[in-house]
């Protein structure tokens, strides 16, 4: 396996977050575009705009046959906290079977098993069952807006049968895995005003408004305590999952208790009761209230009551629900549970709509196909329970469904230390992807 | 008006929480000793011990007389905001009549209307009419010890018919106030843990715990919107003021609509309903929550499901709820409202009694008396929201009453940039404790 292209990406520290390596940032696009060059590609080029370059480049050579877009990203997550990686983010550095680096799994290394799986084709046989595009870009770690912008206006230059990712993990070691829907999602917070500043509870304690039990009082009245979202018309959308779906997931191997005490380290699990989990996390909508600002948390005891609050709270979606129709029904809830004395008003930060791609679709078949041959298993279907935009904009940008091939495995400690990618997988991986290939070229 | 030795006090930067003010702490003891010595008072000295000095001195020429324990404290809060500050907090500055300065009322200044009532007497008439004890301490402004432990093992020396302090405000200008009832405090934290630690919301909401979230619930679970609390038990000790007391507090000069927009700033008063505003705010529990600490309360969008939830509240407490059964009630409610997958517990940071002085005791009577006479009008009498641990304190290890004749004003901005005293009341205060002592010491 020739990894040398691969180890002198990952030593690019294109981390999207920091200004400071904007100028790694840049280098990793080139990086991309001069290694499609080289292999063959056409037109490989930098796309400006607002942001980070795009990268694309495109092998048009199989008339008549099927279009995949190809997608990933070239930037990368920080690496901190520093000190808890065995070997540092930017040595790539092999461990037991292991890439050990930042961006390993997410996405240098997925990405590279596109490009390899391309470039091997062109190398080996000059051409391709089916014609390519590339489209890479170098914001997905933040919240980038420059391939949102470009591709509505570029829809029909990158128009394609399907969308490709390699950006996902397998729900298990050796267990090919397609993933087939995520959560949208529905991100704000909620600014809580009481009093005109803060009052001292000895004073006032009786009298005054106070703002961050306001705040924790809404948070209570959008949720019961089983994990029930109590605002109205929430559920009218949620389309349940097919019972052959749902049969599926019943399959997988999966032990909850190990889940539980391992991979959560908790007592219990929570979550609306009588509804499995995995139906919970990846097709049920859930409410996550993610911190309260407020008041005084400092060392010791001050007295205070709080004027303001702030929390940050957020709708995971499913389908059908749609992003701003959810907006609204919050909108309403929190009005609606407002205590007395408060003002409370909801800043939209972030929204995407859900996302289901038909494992029907020939093409999503042929990637199933082409896994199993490959891994020696039946190629299992999964829901995630996080957003991937991008997904949603290849549905609704150019009409086409995403081919979700993930090859990362759930302990690949992406956004964290000790990022990693199987070796394994990564050979696996590329010989997938010409499988596919040569599955979606025949007729 | 002598004001010389009072501004010399008050520009000395005595502000106990800081630790590089330990020195001007220190100087402003010795300040207070050295001043009681040159006034008069036998065996003015200092008390070393755990924390910052006490200072004391006696005079005890009036035998057969009533012995009075004069109580004040000589450290300042910090100063800080210090922009805020028309004129500097350590540069005394009179301006319409007022003094301005770091601890003007609280309680440098109202202290020294104690030491100028005793050093008057004795310099113009060679004697008192009453005993005197000053007990004076450096810690009030933290939650220093030294008195607390000092007090209780030298009961005997301390003996005395009642303790006098000047360190509350009147209700209005010009309405002499007498202060009878304080509420106490369980102050503390708790503590959630809900996952090992922070997760994913995509890919956990559903299945893992949520720390802040569970915070909230249980914070609404100890108190409904109306503000009545939920605990079990907590209001059975709570004792109603008297019907007389009651028809005074109806009497007192005030605007309940000028309060809610000029005082709180609120669009509306919280509270239990039914419960007119003193009786709430004087002679009712109430729980608050101060802030809490967990999860991402940062710029933007952050998708984390907390693992960790820290909660400040506190409950103020009324004649005649204990301390240890409120905590005992609290931490029992706590346990009971603390939602499956999170552990809670309790962390006490601080507790004291609510106290009631008795307004028909003598030395309380002849108080009101002097004050009235002074001040040209009926002196009121009121209760605290608050709490001053040093009158619980007198009531149980010394067994005597407190005198809370205050002479600040409601707009003095303790703790607050720009505090100040009122020149006129600082004046007529030293004439209301001179007509004290000559009515204490009448038979």
């Amino acid at each position: 396996m020739y990894l040398n292209d691969l180890i002198r990406f990952l030593r690019i520290p294109s981390i999207s977050a920091l200004p400071e390596h904007a100028p790694d940032v840049r280098h990793a696009a080139e990086f991309v575009r001069d290694w499609l060059d080289r292999a063959g590609l056409d037109n490989a080029r930098l796309i400006e705009g607002a942001g980070n370059p795009l990268v694309r480049a495109e092998w048009s050579g199989a008339p008549g046959k099927p279009t995949l877009l190809l997608y990933g990203h070239y930037d990368v997550q920080p690496p901190d906290p520093l000190d808890e990686w065995i070997s540092p983010p930017f040595e790539p550095t092999i461990r037991d079977g292991n890439l050990f680096a930042r961006g390993a799994a997410d996405d240098k290394g997925q990405l590279f098993i596109l490009m390899e799986a391309v470039a091997q084709g062109l190398r080996e046989r000059k051409t391709l069952p089916v014609n390519v595009k590339f489209l890479i870009e170098g914001e997905e770690e933040t919240s980038g807006q420059h391939i949102e912008s470009y591709m509505p206006s570029h829809a029909s230059e990158l128009h394609a049968d399907a969308a490709v990712i390699c950006d996902t993990a397998m729900f298990a070691p050796g267990l090919p895995t397609l993933t087939t829907g995520l959560r949208g999602i529905v991100y704000g917070e909620i600014q809580v005003q009481g009093a005109r500043s803060d009052l001292h509870s000895g004073d006032y304690g009786g009298a005054a408004p106070n703002a961050v039990e306001a705040a924790a009082q809404i948070i209570c009245a959008l949720k019961d305590r089983a994990g029930h979202i109590l605002i109205p018309g929430l559920y009218d959308r949620v389309e349940p999952p097919s019972p052959a779906e749902l049969n599926a997931w019943k399959r997988l191997p999966f032990d909850l208790e190990e889940y539980r005490e391992k991979e959560v380290g908790a007592r219990a699990l929570t979550g609306e009761s009588g509804i499995p989990l995995f139906e919970r996390i990846w097709a049920r909508p859930t409410l996550e209230l993610h911190g309260i600002r407020g008041g005084f948390t400092g060392e010791g005891a001050k007295t205070v009551i709080p004027a303001r609050a702030v929390a940050k709270i957020s709708l995971r979606l499913v389908p059908d629900q749609r992003p701003e129709e959810v907006l609204n029904q919050l909108l309403a809830a929190i009005d609606q549970a407002t205590p007395c004395g408060v003002t409370a008003r909801f800043e939209l930060l972030a929204a995407s709509p859900p996302c289901l791609v038909d494992p029907g679709h020939p093409l999503i078949q042929k990637a199933a196909e082409a896994m199993q041959k490959v891994f020696g298993r039946e190629t299992v279907y999964v829901r995630c329970g996080g957003s991937i935009p991008i997904v949603g904009l290849f549905a609704q940008a150019l009409g086409i469904p995403s081919v979700m091939m993930g090859f990362g495995l759930p302990d690949d400690n992406i956004h964290a230390p000790n990022e990693k990618l199987s070796l394994l997988n990564y050979s696996r991986g590329i010989e997938a992807v010409t499988e596919y290939f040569e599955r979606s070229g025949r007729d």
